[in-house]
């Protein structure tokens, strides 16, 4: 059938979230079909992305630049530090361009069954940054979930001593969502923080 | 956002089969995230397998030998070529380990609308290969469509003049398939080539 470098090719690919075994050998014959014009650059790029990524320093980004260009950006508000879980967070607010603050990546949430605790996280740094004088108030934009949720508390608590004002994300209807599709907890939200039109 | 290197890496990624622009910033992240287990060993692999991908000279199939392991095997009938449209129906079979003789790939299919005659396609070398006197069987195991059909009639109509029997795949209900959801043409087919049981 194939020898040993495609099939550990597959397998390989096989590991990215998306495919599975049977898309993985369709994404090793897409690339070996398309070798100069995919397959090479793909090796090339990804070959730069690995010898030159770096965690940001200050919060956590992925970029080739520490500190990312994210947190060297004069016309970002130094005075607003939206807190995310996960880099992919990050990317999907600078996506919708909704903030134009700084941003601090967790890097997971706090969770007592995959037993990740609050010194695995990279809390102490955003502590840190809220202590300075310019940052007025942060933003716990966690997901909704439980863990999300529990590690949102955490932190406020843990800011609790900086002078700064503490904030989450609003719950309630996505935009161009219907009702008939909707949970439960998401309409109590939406109802109970109805308002005045 | 990301910079330039990272977008270029989700752009590639993107064009992988079962990938969108979603799933490819996902699976960017998770490159990077993995970039020890996972991604480094990817970029080997994928410049080790582009180094050494070669295309049968004898069958087409892709190897990094040539002729490649299934045309060079002792153990495999030589009397009976099965013709398959792509790579990826060779390796179907291969895995499925249903057919002990040898492949010759076409690279594709005839097809009047996207312009792909019989000199794009790898019917020469079949119809030598064919001609050979330890040669008895030739299947036809092009797709079941249109082009499919078009193409192993007009293969089937080169081939007159080699002293070969030439098979097409059975048509009928798919082992484990339930009647309800077939399609007429193959109920009709399954119908027609009704047998004894």
């Amino acid at each position: 059938m194939s020898t040993s470098a495609i099939e550990q090719l597959i397998q390989l690919l096989a590991k990215l979230p998306g495919l599975g075994p049977r898309s993985a050998r369709r994404a090793a014959l897409h690339l070996i079909k398309r070798r100069e014009s995919l397959a090479r650059p793909l090796v090339t790029v990804m070959g730069e992305v690995l010898d030159n990524i770096k965690s940001c320093s200050v919060c956590a980004n992925i970029d080739v630049n520490d500190p990312c260009l994210l947190c060297t950006d004069d016309r970002r508000d130094t005075s607003i530090i939206c807190v995310v879980e996960e880099v992919a967070d990050l990317w999907a607010l600078e996506r919708a361009a909704v903030f134009r603050g700084r941003y601090h990546v967790l890097g997971g949430t706090l969770s007592a069954l995959d037993g990740v605790g609050p010194e695995d996280l990279n809390i102490a740094g955003l502590i840190g940054r809220s202590a300075a004088d310019e940052v007025v108030e942060v933003v716990l934009a966690t997901s909704a979930t439980v863990d999300g949720h529990t590690t949102a508390h955490y932190i406020a608590d843990r800011l609790a001593d900086c002078n700064v004002v503490i904030s989450g994300l609003a719950h309630g209807v996505p935009v161009g969502g219907e009702l008939d599709y909707l949970d439960e907890g998401t309409l109590l939200a939406a109802l109970s923080e109805r308002r005045p039109i």
